[in-house]
């Protein structure tokens, strides 16, 4: 799936996985990459959450969603961090199904060889993180993922993510404040 | 609870339960309240997840949180959204236990009476949500709760949310953009 010209270890940088979980605790709207050995398909989640800083997430999908069939049987995926920059992807990607379109040709996503799960990052997105399923709650449609490995395209000029309101509209991240001196005492070390 | 001088509907905007999920599926941070029916307690929680529509939502939380206790108990809390001119309340709430703080009279915080549960809204939110507890994961830590009733603040000008990346840092909402038409598909009647 790595296009010949594409080297991974040049496009993104590996982050350490115990920060990972701060790409994902603001909410951002994702893209989660499965590959059935066959075909490759990304699906849009804006239903997710931080449970762990391990990192541990949750999302919540169902059999409505092409995707949740190869997720299970899997048990792999890649939760892709997409900037504004591609939000008419993030859209798209999100009113079609991978029943009957290929989401990586249509949206002109590149597919990238991770290093321990099928499925592939996506070259064009800021962050990517290899994931584990490791429980399915049914009867509450959630899945449970590690994140096993991150990388982050740290040379990426665009870095402000969407977050989805659930309405049709997004909120664009605006500036950034700090009170990591305030809760030192609650930040996990090394973060 | 409600001061003498307080009247909800004077402070809040009912909103549709079901569009209360839109307050959620940004990933703003939030202030869970809850009463022991002795004392109020409130928490920040940024590890957060919408589950449905109607709206159901996932927090997680467990025995680390004083609030938890009385979470199990009481099967109620209410959801708060602060805005961006509350980001030192948030992190004071984040950073002190209910064990030996009251934290609506440290951060002056005015309770106030909801219509079907007995712990408080937060007057200086944005939007309340008051919620019922319908299941708790154990093994996972996740509490699972619906939404019955919501309010909003309309007539406050700050209407930014914040974003807790995790780090000690937050993203404050930015602009908005509208992709209303090319997911109409995809959005619930009436949203």
């Amino acid at each position: 799936m790595l296009g010949k010209n594409d080297n991974k270890d040049a496009l993104m940088k590996k982050m350490q996985i115990d920060k990972a979980f701060t790409l994902m605790e603001s909410g951002p709207v994702v893209l989660v990459t499965t590959t059935d050995g066959k075909k490759d398909n990304v699906m849009t989640i804006s239903w997710t959450m931080v449970m762990d800083f391990t990192p541990r997430f949750a999302i919540t999908t169902g059999p409505w969603n092409y995707s949740f069939a190869t997720l299970r049987k899997t048990k792999e995926c890649v939760i892709s961090i997409p900037t504004v920059d591609l939000i008419d992807t993030v859209v798209g990607v999100g009113t079609c199904s991978g029943a009957d379109t290929d989401k990586f040709e249509k949206f002109m996503l590149t597919p990238v060889k991770g290093e321990n799960v099928k499925a592939p990052l996506i070259k064009e997105c800021l962050a990517n993180i290899e994931c584990k399923v490791i429980d399915i709650i049914r009867k509450h449609n959630i899945i449970v993922l590690d994140g096993i490995a991150a990388y982050i395209d740290d040379k990426r000029k665009e870095k402000r993510t969407l977050h989805a309101v659930g309405d049709g509209t997004f909120i664009v991240d605006g500036r950034k404040i700090s009170r990591k001196r305030m809760m030192r005492s609650k930040l996990p070390a090394g973060v």
